[in-house]
């Protein structure tokens, strides 16, 4: 049986021999229909996988919605239209930038090792590694890079800082990142095709916990130590630490299952293909490894929320619905590197070490003063960096060769799954490469923000909330003008129009 | 022309004849092509079909997020952070015990009528019949059980209770009876293959009016019924009824749309394949009983809320949008046994009658003092259970014969399509049998639960609301310290590491 | 290379010839493998197609979610429920409405150019033109027409009002628009065969600019100048202008988002099927168009989102999110005619001028006095007409030929790519008789409702809230009723069966 359509006339036609009328014509005839049936298959696949890659952008993109969300709940009703419009503003501006520019840098082939150069503006696409569906599902991945780090240094940041490293980060950081591990030129990843790969292995980074997650997460680590805590974080009686809660545990839970929703297409979707047979006719393809990828998916993050619930409650004494939420996401966070190399079982310890990762993270911040409203170094950049590793020690052999297949037929694989420790140290590589890029050029422009006096608002507004000072009122009217005379509520003050105070950028 | 394909090419050999040169090779060179291309098609059914499935499954996971907020907005606002954390853990902790043991109850297969006994921890999976989507899908279904019975028993229940009777729910109670209607070995389904069906018919519960919804109902009937009303719910003046409306309509309408939107899912997806030709080569095949599902699912779920508006309008004076709401879920739950197998126009019949049914059931509920503040054991139950009944009454011989083929070419159907009473005599058994099991399984738990003190909370607790005596704080912070120093705001109170109750489990 | 799949058995057994043992048997036996083949082909499609449109579908239902919570945010918390109610009602109502009749006036065919005459619940579906999937795709089109509507009239509205007019508008006016433009019948589409196209052209008004949003916003304008504004919209001291703000930029940026998701169902679904080759074999066929048409989607959006925010920095001097959102929304509304047949750089113009174009309306709105709580008419009504001129100037031939083809081979297309102005004419026709035909149903409509007094509420109504007038309390309860004993704190004299108010209609 071949393995492929290769219906040849000439062979045919020879073998249906010279006592046929026409042998040569009937050949022709049968191969041209094999050769129409060929085209046929090629065309659905193309309209098979670009339904599945679309609708799970579609999905990744319904990702901002739950960011948007999250971070409106986690931060003071005072500041909630600033940070919702950062969040509204990653997906526009990143829609721009990644269009202009951002796809270029992390996709455009053939490239170097260190940056993609061409399909600047979408030019010359689609060509036949690149659709149209790639790079909408690509930038859906680059503006969850720059959610991430809006919500560290949330509830003190000057509305044009935003601008800019939200630009910077979407438009240069994050794709330079991209192009190393996913790019087939980047120098770093598995998929490597213009030369050999890292530690003959590469970085098995399937959906971006290093590539998204740890890059968002490092971006945030320094915006929040640059910036320093907000007011009263640090400041009740005798120093005690003052939690600062958000304003609505509901947009929380929102947010959360928003993300978990989105994450499916964040994850799976990262096959961007499912019709792809390892052995055809068989019932085991990459649509069960896609299943898979879900399944490990489900588990990590559900393991961490349990781990979370049950840890917090006896550090503090609470059913907390926030930090299992937090949990649950540090548990997706971490999964996203190795979700379609691993087996289910794994993803459970993976899910229980990310929550251990993020309470400790946690703690480590308060120690340290460390102020990020949504926790999100923490929780991305820990959670991340964690997932990174765990890829390296439970990788399977099989899983790795199906996913990555090679001509050479065999890859290192997971330290503790008896690969040997060439994914560990490609992966070892790859966290200090992402967060030394991240530290010299996010810390950096940080920085000069800072001393230009850009980046953080005048302890004023802070007080104030920035919705007021910067954003035309309070997010919330839930009390008409009229009721609003009687003693005690504060509400009715807010009246954008009338705000004396003058409004800075 | 030949039904498959089947290229015979010791056939086509003796057809070519001595006569070719080399008959033999030709006549396997063109059967070959034919096997690899009836291998394409195999690998392209598997793409096509998991894609559906796997976003269906996304869908039926996105109900949580309806459930949640349905539930969140439907208590008060006292008791928001504790409902919203059972939800997610009704997802999470379900996703762990789903697949250490729940889908090995419920679809291990071989095994007997009563009970599944393979694929624990997903061991042997995939196999040829249950890939991981699969698995993801039914995971999805398991939470949305758990997550009705949350209703029922919200504002007054120990979470250490909620823990141990969802895991129950979710791992061991609602699995067996999927197993009984919906594996193939189960002993009450439509479609067993293990044995005759029941009275020559088994049940058609296609989507779960009875698995999901009826299960989910009784658990929370006997939950509430042990619990007894909240505090002040039949204590008004002259013991009038008071009404405890929940704290926010909007969150009541985000859950109803995101439960529509997911119900696209559990219906329709029900199919779990779409790509399976009636009559290969026509336009009608599976593809349009899917699309008729998702339309008398919607014209369920219309009529009932278009019945209920009126309804209501009557009884009460009021255009009540919860109410509606309510009345639109009723609808979907009448429908998901029947949906793929009626006419449209029967669906609004479905929709009329579960709005009667559920607004009828809320009226007893009152009478009875009965209290539950979703309405999920009167919704889901009742309706669920009209579902059952009017699928009995209205499915067509046609639809059944297309969805639930069997080798003897007809089936009982529809008793006012003239399909004799069969198929109703195994829809009441059904009732009756759910009724049985989830009372003598739940009803107990409840009852010790109770005797134990691990059920109720206190008084005091109930009155002070369980997010600021168990979870650490109200939801809901809209106005800031400072602002709170002002008389008559009782928000500042409510800091969580002050909280000076000491917390039990 | 053949085109088709068309092995002709006739042909093959001559071509075999007569010193096969049995050419003819040789011959049909092959040709029947590819006929089956071609059946496979074709049940592969049907899935294929029907698993996008369905999906598709289901995306625009969610904008549903997305109006209601736009419209609930943008409101004052007191008529939330009752705009809430409007919005699941469209969907309820729409649903019944596009069942009976609805969809018969826009597709029933064949019929003439006026108005569909066919498919009066859905008998005869399915046929081999259209299926059920079909018909739920169009339904949620229809119901989104119904929510633009009541945005426009929001807050000051009776209720049997919004009843009528919702189904005047989902079940005739918007079917008869939709019949002249999308079926294949109606006088004024590009997809027009029943003859020859309006000047040779046709309108490409892809996913409905025109068809929906114009009819929408017009009817919304209509209804919004014949209530008159809400009082106190125009009586600030001197007569200045007061924003009454909505209550909620949550929900704003909730219902934003959710329609933005949507959006990828609306626009790049109304190709209804991916599979479609334009070469065969070649990786270039509609499932590329379908990703562009995301891609111009999405920057349209995103750059009005920009226009608008530094629009209105300038403007207003706030970085104000609800104005981003609905400037997004414009770009939406837009580029919907024509998403498909643009490139990507020209729905940057289109979102750009859409921004301006909004925020020229609503100056002008203020100047007229002309009081729209959502912005619908200026939106939906001024953006949606330019995004038909835009069509007109920037659609390219060689989209328009692969979206539209035709077998003369060549179309009028962009003005400003060479196209000539034909297209441009037709445009400007459907904006004259849309605006012509929602003005002569829905004007008097609206107008007759309001001699009968049925239009506007009470003034002491509008003032008290209609929530609390009509639909049984006030929104939202954030505390519970011991807590409101405080003083100060208006919340607790809400109760719904205490209403003394005796609730009309």
């Amino acid at each position: 049986m071949a393995a492929a359509l290769n219906c040849s006339a000439a062979q045919l036609a020879q073998l249906l021999g010279p006592n046929a009328t026409n042998a040569e014509a009937a050949a022709s005839l049968i191969c041209g229909q094999f050769s129409v049936v060929s085209n046929k298959f090629s065309d659905t696949s193309y309209a098979i996988d670009t339904t599945y890659l679309l609708f799970s952008a579609y999905l990744v993109f319904s990702m901002q919605l739950g960011f948007a969300m999250l971070c409106a709940g986690s931060v003071r009703a005072k500041n909630t239209m600033n940070i919702m419009l950062t969040n509204v503003l990653d997906a526009a501006a990143g829609g721009l930038f990644y269009y202009l520019f951002g796809f270029a840098f992390a996709f455009g082939s053939p490239s170097n090792a260190f940056i993609g150069k061409h399909f600047f503006g979408l030019k010359e696409i689609p060509d036949p590694s690149f659709d149209y569906s790639y790079f909408l599902y690509q930038w859906a991945f680059a503006i969850a890079a720059a959610g991430i780090t809006s919500g560290s240094i949330a509830e003190r940041t000057q509305f044009v800082a935003y601008l800019i490293y939200s630009s910077f980060l979407t438009g240069f950081v994050y794709p330079v990142v991209s192009h190393w591990f996913w790019s087939v030129d980047g120098w770093g990843g598995a998929g490597r095709t213009s030369g050999d790969p890292l530690f003959g292995s590469g970085v098995i980074d399937f959906a971006g916990s290093g590539v998204v997650h740890l890059v968002g997460g490092v971006a945030g680590l320094w915006g929040a130590l640059i910036e320093g805590p907000r007011i009263g974080r640090f400041g009740g009686p005798n120093g005690r630490t003052v939690a600062l809660r958000g304003h609505s545990a509901s947009l929380v839970v929102v947010g959360t299952f928003m993300l978990w929703f989105g994450w499916y297409g964040f994850n799976p979707g990262s096959f961007t293909k499912i019709l792809s047979a390892y052995s055809s006719g068989g019932y085991y393809g990459q649509w069960s490894a896609v299943g898979r990828t879900a399944v490990t998916t489900t588990l990590a993050g559900c393991t961490a929320a349990l781990t979370t619930l049950f840890g917090k409650r006896i550090l503090s004494g609470h059913w907390n619905v926030t930090d299992v939420c937090n949990g649950l996401l540090g548990g997706f966070a971490a999964i996203t590197a190795g979700c379609s190399v691993v087996e289910p079982w794994a993803a459970i310890i993976c899910g229980f070490v990310a929550s251990v990762v993020l309470i400790t993270c946690n703690k480590l911040a308060e120690k340290a003063k460390f102020d990020d409203p949504l926790e999100a170094a923490q929780l991305h950049g820990g959670c991340g960096a964690w997932g990174i590793i765990f890829t390296a020690l439970f990788a399977t052999k099989k899983y790795i060769n199906e996913v990555y297949p090679t001509e050479k037929g065999h890859r290192p694989y997971g330290l503790l799954m008896g690969g040997g420790g060439k994914l560990l140290a490609a992966h070892l590589i790859q966290i200090v490469v992402i967060f030394a890029w991240v530290s010299v050029t996010m810390g950096p422009l940080f920085y000069i923000l800072h001393r230009l006096k850009l980046l953080r608002i005048s302890p004023e507004d802070e007080m104030a909330g920035m919705d007021l000072t910067r954003h035309g009122g309070f997010a919330y009217i839930y009390h008409d003008e009229d009721e609003s005379q009687k003693p005690g509520f504060p509400l009715r003050k807010i009246e954008p129009n009338n705000a004396t105070t003058p409004p800075s950028i």
